[in-house]
Order: C-alpha cells, then structure tokens, then sequence
C-alpha cells in the first residue's frame, strides 16, 4: 500500500495507494469535520486539488449518524467526494469536547457536546462506525492525556491505548466493508513526552501489522522541543517501509521540521480555522488579514507569490475590506488561499525531496517563520 | 439608453444599454450591499450569470467608504464586477437602520448604525457618492415612509422628496463622472397607498427628462392589494419609453405580477437572506431546506429542475446536514440556488414575453406560489 520513493536525508517521499486513488507524501490532509471542509464546496476542493481529506468519526456519528451515512453510501456518497478519506477514531474529540466522560477498559462514555446525550465508543464500536463511514484509512480508538500529564498517568494511557489498538486490529480483521472498498487502519504511538514510554507505546503495538502508523498526544500543550523530541525519536524507530501520521500538526514550521525528521501525513485545523480569523500564512509570513495599513493596499494581492483563486482575483484592500465588514465570502476566500498555501506548502516539499533539493527548500520556507 | 422590443398584453421586453454592458429587461438585480453578493464570489457570479448588480450606497459610504472606493477606481474595480450596477441613494437605509435622523429640506442627519457618529445625505451629496462608486445607474435621495404612513405626513413628504429629485437632477448634470464612464440617474415616485398622490408625484417628477424611473415605497407594509394597485397605477402614467424599477420588491408572485403591470427591472434580498435561513425557492414552491423529513432525501436535489451547481452537485440530505449542522457553506449553497431561481424566473419571463406566451407561462410559475 505504500511505496517509499526517494528519501533526502531523512525527508521522504512516497506513494499510498488507496481504495479510492493514490496519494503523494509528504501530503497535508484538509479537515473535512462534518462532511465539509468549512466554508468550501466540491467545487472550490477540485481546485485546491489535495489528494486526500480528513474526517471526524466524534461529529459524524452525533450528525448526520451512521444511519444516515450508510443510506448515502457511506462519507464520499454523502459529500460527493471521491478521493480518499482518513477519518479519526473520535478519541480526541471526547477528550476534548466532550463533558463527564468516563474511562473504563471496556471503552469510553461521555457525553454529547450538543445535547448532552450518552455515549459509548470501544475499540469495536469505532471500527464498526468507520466501516459505516467508508473511510480508506480508519484510525484506532485511543486516550489523547494532555501534553501536561503525570508519567504515571501516562503509563497507565498507553498501556490501555495499546490493547485498544489491539482490540480495534482484531475488530478490522473479523469485519468487511460496507461498500466493497479496501479500508486501513493505523494504530496511534501515545507516551506523552517520555521517550521510553513512547518505544513502549511502539513496540507495543509492532505486535501486529499495520498499514501504516500514526504519532498521536503531539500538539496538544507540551513544549515545541518535547514535540520535536518526540516526532524524531518515533520517526527513528517506526518501520521505514510504512507511512508515518502525525496527527494534529501545525504550523509551516512544525510541518516542515517534521518532513525533515521523516514524517509522511499530515492535518491540522489550522488553515481553515485561521483564515475564519483573518489570519492567512504566505510565503513572506503570517498576515492579519483584518489590519487598517491594508485597507488601501490596491492591486497587491494577500501573497504575491500565490496562485490560489483569491489571490488571483482579489487585492488586499478588497479583502480586509470583506473581513472588516464580517462577510461570510471573507472566510471562505480566506480559506482557499491558507489551503492552497498548506497543500502546496507541502507539495513543494514532495518535488524538492525528488529534486534532492529538500535541505534548501526547507530553509527557504522556514525563513519567515522562523521564531514566529 | 432603452429600447422596448416586445409587449405582451402589458408584460414588456426590452434592452437597457449601459456604460457597463447590454440588460435585457425584465431584470432580477442581486443585492451586494457591501461590494459583495453575500457569501458569494465573483466566479459564482459568473455562473449565475446576472447581467447587473445593486450596491447599497449608505453601506458603502460607511465602509469602506468614498475614499477607498476611489482608490480602487469605483465600485466596479474594488469588487472586480466588470458588468452594470445600480446603486441605491441610501434613502432607505437612513430611514431602516440609523437613529437619530433629522429631515430637513436641506437633507437627511442620521447617526450611524455601527458606530453612532453623525452623517449628513443631502440631494447633491449622494450624487457626489455615487460618483464616487462609479455606478451605471445612480438613484436619488427620496424619503421612504412607512406602509402606514397618515395621508398628511405622505403628501408632505412626496413633495420634498420631488424637490430632491429635481436637485439631484441638477447636481447629476452640473457634474461629471470620475472614471470616464456615463451614469444614469432614476427619480423614485413614492405617494404611500395614495393613487392620487402617486400621480401627483408623478407628475412632479415628469417636469423633467429621466433616463428611468423608480416606483419606491411599497413592500413597506402596505397590503398585497394596496401595492399591486399603486404599480398598476404608476405602470399606467409611467412613460411607455423608459424603463420602470419596483424598488425592493420581492417574492416569486409579486415579481410575476408585476412584469404582468409592465414593471421592467427588480431587486430583493428575498433570495440571498431566505437562503441564510435555510429558506429555498422552487418549481415546486418555498421549500425550508432544515425540515427533518429531508434528512434521508438522497439522490433528490432541492428542485429537480433546477440546473445550478447545488442542484446539480448534491442531494436534500446532505444540503440539509449542513444547514442542520450550521456550515456556512449551506447558506452559499442556498444563495447559488435562490439567485439561480429567481434570475431564471425572470429570464424565463423575458423569453415568455418575446415569445408571446406570457400569459401561460406567468400561470404556470405562479401556481405553486399562490397563497404563499
């Protein structure tokens, strides 16, 4: 399923080839929560062109449902999307969003964010909900502590993190898809910031074969130099024929320094929940959007350098104009530009770790982020 | 500037030539208050196809204001919309949104809606604005009173509003374009429910030569009866060679009914408000896109014959999760599908009349509108 095609120090590239076509890596995967990449359509996505998307299991099993989902065929029928989908195990998102969750062996209760309502995920449950999403490569149900946890309470995390990913593996094997493509599944490397914790996490799960492997509990309040600790000690020791997730990141410059360390997938809210907030990423930097210097800033557009829709269309006075006044159209023309950045941010990456070019790629697009 | 082409009993055809483009009439005008179709970009209108646009001038003027409009080369460069646009004198908006106003004769004092600071709109004023703005067709600064208005406080207020009008007038031909290209200028006949004030405001206003003219004041509160009468009775006196605009106005049927009075052009934020409040019009009549028993719709789109992009892209269950789920995305997807309807209502009327079945298509569009 994936194909290790060069390696530029520890930058790869590759290709996973999936039920519903082939994705390049280094990849940036859109969040497409709630069966939508906010703000966009199908249309604005063919443009963006990005090979896969992301899907949260959590909000989709609350709304529109599986029941729902498999009368559509599943997330691509629903969505009209028919690239490849990853979606999560909803393990963040209970942790995260939800209220009075409680942790036993057997799985995960907690409640709705929306209404309240009681729930419970297990390893089997969410494998049975991705079977009814459709996704091409599931994830495992695992526990997400805070990058601030307590080693013991660590220890305990990943342990049962482990024998869910094992339950969840079992539960893959023992069921078919509903729609008679191929789905994946990838276990999620936890262990917080200690690096012994996070071999045991590995070495754990390398009990079984996986398709690929996820780095998870990354990105959620630990320091920049514990999650670069991290990502590189995984990247060390996960199997070099595999794909390698790291769930939840980032910024240009985590992205960047994590291809350096041998990462291969991507996602991150941070594209598309910015540009809600006027903040859009280019390749001079990160600009506000909103500012009053840019008011009549004519025939410039937000990045000079960039191809995307908005920028090809729009000035930044039109712009800061439309996020000024709060228009709706300012979100979304935000969003196709910070994704098109995103995606070819990552792009870039891919050609240049071909072109054996990457350590100057790389230096080149850190530069104005750089201690931002 | 306009050329009748064709009657069908009193449903008229023909062609409104402006600095910006040809507008075969009748016309549907989109709303883009703020130098935006909400929630649309200029490649969705493209699609939509329409041959001219409305722009609010109070909203303007306030954000992003004169300064920067000029700076951008008027309306038509901030917003990148190369065809015809008619912009409002923001007589209404003074009157529905700001406080404070005071009326004098030599103009209207009104406090901001946003911020609260003091604003005068005199005649000449809003002709220097939307000089500023650049737009094929200006309109003068009129009073709007209310549905309900006492007979005594109309008559008063028509006749300041002829004085106006005949101001303006001056100030329009006493100045010149800023960006080269010819502008139109239409007084408004207001007269409340009052036939014999709509005709002396008529008269009023005919002591001098206009390029169109307005009906203003009505959808304003005013009965469904009282406002067919007042249009049938301006379309009547109305010169037979000039174009006639029905400010504001409105649903599917009074659109309908009115072509069939004679009225020529038209504009309403009906289409792109419903749409946000997830509001739909069809062949079939209104349909509420959130209703629960479209949850399972697939493969069913909002209106079967309907050939816009939602309609053609996705079905009811999933237009319906996403404005069950609140996405913005659902309320673009409605206003592409709303604008779709009614452009097309009006160009289907267009081509009825031309081709002498007005009658029967007129019928046949307001059936399932009809008590409404």
């Amino acid at each position: 399923m994936f194909e290790l095609q060069a390696t530029d120090g520890r930058a790869r590239a590759g290709v996973l080839r999936l039920a519903h076509g082939e994705v390049p890596t280094p990849v940036f995967m859109p969040v497409g929560t709630r069966a939508s990449v906010k703000t966009l359509d199908g249309r604005d996505l063919e443009d963006l062109d990005p090979t896969i998307l992301l899907g949260n299991t959590y909000h989709l099993y609350l709304r529109p449902g599986t029941g729902i989902l498999e009368g559509a065929g599943g997330l691509h029928g629903f969505m009209r999307w028919k690239r490849p989908i990853l979606t999560d195990s909803g393990g963040f998102q209970i942790f995260s969003l939800s209220s009075l969750r409680k942790l036993r062996e057997e799985g995960a209760e907690f409640r709705s964010h929306l209404d309240g309502s009681r729930h419970v995920f297990t390893p089997e449950s969410v494998i049975g909900i991705q079977r009814s999403l459709g996704s091409d490569i599931m994830m495992v149900l695992d526990e997400c502590p805070p990058g601030t946890a307590e080693r013991d309470y660590v220890i305990q995390s990943l342990q049962r993190t482990t024998r869910w990913a094992h339950r969840c593996h079992r539960a893959w094997q023992d069921s078919e898809p509903l729609y008679g493509h191929r789905q994946e599944l990838y276990p999620i490397i936890q262990g917080g910031v200690y690096g012994d914790l996070r071999e045991e996490s590995l070495a754990g799960l390398l009990e079984r074969d996986w398709p690929g492997m996820a780095i998870g509990g990354l990105s959620v309040g630990e320091s920049k130099t514990a999650m670069r600790e991290m990502t590189e000690l995984c990247c060390a020791k996960m199997p070099q024929d595999r794909p390698r997730y790291l769930m939840g990141v980032g910024t240009p410059e985590d992205i960047l320094e994590s291809i350096d360390l041998g990462v291969d997938q991507f996602d991150c809210v941070l594209p598309t929940r910015n540009a809600r907030k006027a903040t859009l990423f280019t390749t001079q930097g990160r600009f506000s959007a909103k500012a009053a210097r840019y008011k009549d800033s004519f025939d410039q557009p937000i990045d000079p350098d960039c191809s995307c829709y908005t920028c090809r269309t729009y000035d930044r006075a039109y712009i800061r104009h439309l996020y000024h006044v709060e228009e709706f159209s300012a979100m979304r023309l935000g969003t196709i530009h910070n994704l098109h950045y995103f995606l070819e941010l990552v792009r870039g990456a891919r050609r240049a770790i071909l072109a054996g070019e990457w350590a100057a790629y790389r230096d080149a697009m850190l530069a104005p982020y750089r201690g931002d």
